[in-house]
């Protein structure tokens, strides 16, 4: 190897190392969001786009949560995997993640969940031209919108929709807690991604029939959009009795309550976090378990 | 940050914090069995009030499981993960636990299914509203009361059902007790909840066609009360010619049988627990093994 | 606690400790054929007895693999969970179990499958009375005998049998010297039986259409046995042109095949394992490797 | 034991013992690759064969990911488990292995497939048989072909069926990339064949239904070569418009582009990577990340 080239690969690959970790951890959640997105939502393009030939409830659910958790193998190291709005609020909330970065991790967020919705619409195209004899349909047999966002069941109200939504991530961000809580069970380090895809699983099976459980604002806004703007039309946004901000606001509410029932139920009470010992320990910590936003 | 402020905080945390270790226990099991009755039955409700379409077997199986595994992970750290009385029971027996705790244990585990059953109940209040009518039913095609509690095969009668629940709950207890022997095999610290999962999904796969396999008298009986009040009327206990009281005695006798097997034909005979060797060891001791009460 | 009562629950616990290491290794191997049995063919007989409602091909091959996962968790800190004959003939050949355990762990094998079988008939006997108008059959739509033992399918001629009960168990024992090889990729201990539970899964998906995949003398001749003394009748033995024999020899031979080329392909070339340190080592060892029988 | 004997049969594997390590990797590769196609292409032709009644897109998915996770632990610690030529692509290409071994590599891996291909006809040579009356078809509900390679939905056009096959590849190098970096989240050690599987299980539910997901040059071009030859005729190479280079050079594009993704976006910003540090190590390192290559 000539030491010219190598000074020179090593000149390029500085200029690659992003200085700043922001930057890092921003690119990290629209990469993450964005393999979340293709394996996720391709796992019900597969099921719709051949009529449950080749896909039904269990791959779509199986590969679903699958895809989370390669999405957190991949960015987990860098960023944290949080890859759902929802998550990062929470993580902010319960001074987890410091709240100048909670815009560049959600605008990362929904830009990733974009661009994974046109990346599946591009390696779909000729399934989705041939479905429905080149229509791009929200209702009937032949949609297939609801690859790409959820919709309500026919019986359900907004309320319960509302409900519904605000349950799931209350479960799901809740137990997440527990997962990332050494101090409880402990799952063992390196394998929290495998068991947050076993809980999806349980979750989209349990909870999710009532409106396909996006638990994820991005999840569920950014491909809304993207369906809307590639030829299903803007009556994405007016289905379901104006549907669409379910699936944002519900996530934010149900993770702020489920992060709450988990540290007053579970955290605080081990026995290592007494408030005298506490005291000694918290002078070189950031703010953690600051509720002070919402007391 | 003002140490006011702070400290104001601190002293709200530190009422929070429950003095009582057995308190702590407590209210981790009334979650614990919380959860596992939101999620668990939660599959039931997803297969039968999409008739199919979105869950069926694997994802009750699989969702039942799963549940469990979440449940000890959000609990396991303070009170054991339980969540089953009969589990509760066979601790006490075997002496794992002491006996002053166990009615905390089953009064927290027989009220976590409760609220459990009442929020699946509104979370799918929509759905179980439209399936029949309005209606909310026992038998027929449009039942739902099997959401929630358990109910014979019509071929099954009372002495095989009797038989059923006690081995199922004989293998539940002596693999569960096989998973935390640390002397044996050894699952690797964190990942018996997994196991668990797995075990559950094989025992409702293999021994669920009975009676759907409840091996957990809270599981069964809470969720079966709650209907009784909702709107299913008291048909629900006398259902399988009284088939109510089976789910909740069986488990009990089952996880005794199956504790003892474990115990007689496995874990004494491990290498460093010769009798010289433990006089020395067990005077510290808790009177572990102690199966006065049932020789 | 009584003095008294302490030292007479230890002398009672003493005589319960058995001395002998080939008495608790023997009974240890019952115990773990039992449990796969039972909970084994039980995931085939829910989804016979239920028509396909609560089963079908993926809890069957899910479920018996899970079985034997639970088995070797049991089982195996004290006998290894070897649960099958054809695993034990292959440890004893390539000098991982002296030759003199083998009628032991062999015979314990044979009667735990009878016991499961018998305990298995039990638990469904209500089922199973009912389910063909209280006949016992061996083919057509109502039969049950596939419940218990396996049977080719009609295209099968017995030397295809006799080679896919070869070529199956070869890949099994193949995978599970690599699975318990430390030198090679290494699984975790502890997980050891869930990786052979992935493989079980994936060798009855991909090699189960021919006769079942039994692979296990033991797991197929004595519930078949059973069978026969049930009710069944002498047919179970001469259906499919006497192919009963097929899944009992062509294991043992598949299981010695299968181990050699593990051994000779990979296992021997592990850099450690150069004649020269091995000169050194294997002066303490027992005959590991001593192929000599088969060469 | 007789020390003459025990010296003769160390002679004996002493001649074993293969001395070069190339020599080693090729024959591992061979049986890796071997026993993902016996188990993996098994899997369909087991849910063909059996019309569904024994196998179906789950038990194909779940099958083909176990295959390659057996496959990599039977290998993994002898050549790293490679089994597909797009993968030992990116490992040179990105300085995880030396250009030498290459063509080593690839050539076990498609005779190892030519193999499997081979041996899997053997074992279900009855039942192809029976399955349309002796005739080996390609198209039609009669066809047998796609047990072994590939075929494009009809649908599909040439540039989406490239494009499809450069993608899927491509997020199966990146979170292969993740799931062995150990500055990343980190899969615990000896789990990562289990992850892996988890990760084919997602790319075929999401990313399978236009032309069945080969990722694989190995996995798709030898069994169809093999069919060829067999007595589907040369017909498997034409069908789907000339479809057969396309899941033989479309993995090869998206491995490196999978890979550089990783590279670039993720791996290079580890903080202990940071030029200064890299130049003080890199000096007894072989050429790793020299994209020259490729830039």
């Amino acid at each position: 190897m000539q030491p010219g080239k190598g000074q020179k690969e090593k000149n390029f690959k500085q200029r690659l190392i992003l200085k700043s970790r922001l930057a890092k951890e921003t690119i990290s959640e629209f990469l993450g969001t964005f393999i979340m997105i293709v394996l996720g939502c391709g796992s019900v393009a597969q099921a719709i786009l051949s009529r449950g030939l080749f896909g039904g409830i269990i791959t779509i659910n199986v590969g679903f949560a699958m895809a989370v958790v390669m999405a957190i193998y991949v960015t987990g190291g860098v960023s944290g995997g949080h890859i759902n709005p929802a998550v990062s609020f929470a993580m902010c909330l319960f001074g987890r993640m410091k709240w100048y970065k909670f815009p560049f991790y959600v605008g990362a967020q929904f830009l990733g969940a974009f661009a994974g919705a046109a990346t599946l619409f591009g390696i779909y195209y000729d399934g989705l031209m041939s479905f429905a004899g080149g229509k791009l349909l929200i209702v009937g047999e032949n949609a297939t919108a609801h690859i790409f966002a959820t919709y309500p069941a026919p019986y359900l109200s907004l309320t319960n929709a509302f409900a519904d939504q605000v349950v799931a991530t209350m479960f799901l961000l809740m137990i997440v807690f527990a997962i990332f809580d050494s101090r409880n069970l402990g799952v063992p380090r390196g394998l929290e991604p495998v068991v947050i895809g076993l809980l999806i699983i349980v979750i989209s099976s349990s909870l999710g029939l009532n409106s396909g459980c996006a638990m994820n604002p991005a999840r569920d806004l950014s491909p809304r959009l993207f369906t809307a703007l590639a030829g299903w039309g803007f009556e994405v946004f007016t289905a379901g009795n104006n549907f669409w901000w379910i699936p944002v606001v519900g996530p934010l509410v149900g993770a702020v309550i489920g992060g709450l029932i988990y540290v007053l139920v579970i955290e605080i009470h081990h026995p290592d976090l007494d408030p005298d010992f506490e005291t000694e320990q918290s002078e070189d910590k950031t703010d953690k378990y600051e509720l002070s936003v919402i007391m």
